[in-house]
């Protein structure tokens, strides 16, 4: 598998680390562009098309960044790279970018997220010590979230048999500061840390659904223990179930409010288990490539001849979109804009903070 | 729909008391002989036949059981009848006579069958309580065995809204001893007892699952609560399963020995419930007539000339019986004994105790 040279790997940084530049953006930016290093000289013309600011990382921040993972013995991973996981590039939205700490000697293939509630009972503890335990000694990786309660007790678990913890935010910037002694000792171990994040990043609330698509997008399947209604762990569940893979869950009496969010993932589909077998049985089947139900992302056919944008197909654009998503192919009839022009205003409308994808093919204003 | 004379109840109690007339003989002895009058008339040469002596229910003995059933209020229901419940009609092996005390005004439509451990928790009690009460409250007459625990409590909090108790011994005799007050206070409550066995019958181990198919066919859907491996609740949640009927578990932590059962059941298929509106939800579209799964019951054409089994015929099909179960057309291939006489010799060495049907085309020799 090929290996970004050092130029390379600065200039994916750059890109990656510049405003609003999200992995849908990248990749379509990449796409149109056909590099990375032609994506960044384009940035300076969609800036000024947008009219708006939006900062782009220069090359002696990307470079600084780089040098201080160094001294933390941190690497950054490019997709497409061999140091990247695989299972995560079968995922929509897949990082193109990942730093990591540690963790070379796991094996990333074999792994199984298990995570649940921050509050959690001293019974859910338990269970997850005894499926972290007999999931460890059947050779499987744990992945988690490093938060209290049951992530902690799967990080815990897993210490000797290999742990991934997915943070929300830079690799130093661990939360909860009471995991930081945690932290230190899963690369004691020979365990990871993985985010896609910088440096210094203190994580906001919105990071951590986010963070989750990793955690669940690193593994065949993922486990729920104790969730609540409406918890994060919930949030890891769909997205493990929007990225095709497995999603266990324990469950527990309808009269323990910790046991809701895991019986009603049951309602919905999710694999009742009661035992690591259970879930190693179900994995033995897994396959992370299995193609995903989503539609494809809009690509437009680009023709020889180059068209940008009118002078008043901006305006006619904007007009066309709302907070609604919208269809690509309604907006392109609706405003007659070129496949070409469109392309190129969405970027410039995405890179200016304006608009947001809520899948490859609808299109929304961001709201207020 | 058509009531039986009291001649016609006589007869039919006296073939259903008959030794080794079990539900399968029954309907193969009508079909046999066109009528549960010719049947009896039929039962002397059968014992001949069979070269083994049973006992037949004499008239006397069926008038006494009625008069008796009559002092305590209690009817003898024939299958076809408007009083037999209707949802019993579509099961494998439906009892042909039922004896029921009180229910005249309950809503024999709209059942639910509780059932779960003997040693139920206090949570499970409490569970059972929760369930029952919304079920009451929404119409739901709701069935049980009247055992120690779960049954107990599904009947207590049913007493007002209605409960039908089946027993697996004779109406006078409750199991257990300490139930007898509650069965008093069921029929207070214009609930109903229900059984297919004799007055004055002492329930035997083997009588209990013969009973849950009673309790799971009374009901659109079974519920089991708690249950531990291999109890009579998951044999009841298996026969409802066999009914093509709703089965339905409350989950449980897999560190509580008592949810093993129902936690079982939810991976085979059932539907994990938490409360009464989801087995509400599912029971709208419940329709206990739907076709069953099961093969059709082997019955011979009979041909306008009565060919009765040959001298040898007898030895024949004994050598090629085992206790395998065999299919009726291997046998009739085998033996090369007549449809008309394999049918004759199949009901004498069923009514000697020789034979037992394990499904409506596969015959095994009794087991010592």
């Amino acid at each position: 598998m090929p290996m970004l040279t050092p130029a390379q790997r600065t200039a994916w940084l750059r890109l990656v680390r510049s405003d609003n530049v999200g992995p849908v953006t990248f990749r379509q930016l990449v796409n149109r562009f056909g590099s990375v290093e032609a994506s960044l000289d384009a940035l300076p013309a969609l800036m000024r098309g947008a009219g708006r600011p939006f900062r782009i990382t220069s090359r002696a921040q990307a470079e600084d960044e780089i040098a201080a993972l160094d001294r933390l013995n941190a690497r950054v991973v490019a997709m497409g790279e061999a140091d990247y996981p695989e299972h995560l590039t079968h995922i929509p939205a897949a990082p193109p970018l990942l730093t990591i700490a540690g963790g070379q000697d796991l094996n990333w293939h074999r792994t199984v997220a298990i995570v649940g509630a921050r509050n959690a009972s001293a019974a859910g503890a338990k269970m997850t010590r005894l499926l972290t335990t007999d999931l460890g000694e059947a050779g499987y990786v744990v992945v988690s979230g490093l938060a209290r309660g049951i992530d902690t007790a799967a990080h815990r678990a897993s210490l000797t048999t290999g742990t991934i913890a997915v943070l929300a935010g830079g690799l130093d910037c661990i939360y909860p500061d009471e995991n930081i002694p945690l932290a230190s000792e899963i690369l004691g171990y020979g365990g990871a840390l993985v985010t896609e994040m910088p440096l210094g990043w203190e994580p906001r609330a919105r990071d951590f659904p986010r963070r989750n698509r990793i955690v669940s997008g690193l593994s065949l399947g993922t486990v729920v223990v104790e969730a609540a209604k409406r918890s994060g762990s919930l949030i890891t569940a769909r997205l493990a179930l929007e990225q095709n893979r497995d999603v266990f869950a324990v469950p527990g009496s309808p009269l323990d409010p910790r046991a809701e969010g895991g019986n009603a993932l049951i309602q919905q589909g999710a694999k009742l288990i009661t035992s690591a077998a259970d879930i190693i049985e179900s994995l033995s089947a897994a396959d992370p490539s299995r193609t995903l139900l989503f539609e494809t992302e809009w690509q437009p056919d680009i023709g020889p001849v180059d068209a940008p944008p009118g002078a008043d197909d901006r305006s006619r654009l904007l007009s066309a979109l709302s907070t609604t998503p919208t269809d690509i192919e309604e907006l392109l009839a609706q405003t007659e804009i070129s496949p070409q022009a469109m392309q190129i205003l969405l970027l410039e409308f995405d890179l200016a903070g304006q608009i947001e994808w809520s899948s490859g093919q609808l299109v929304a204003l961001r709201g207020a």
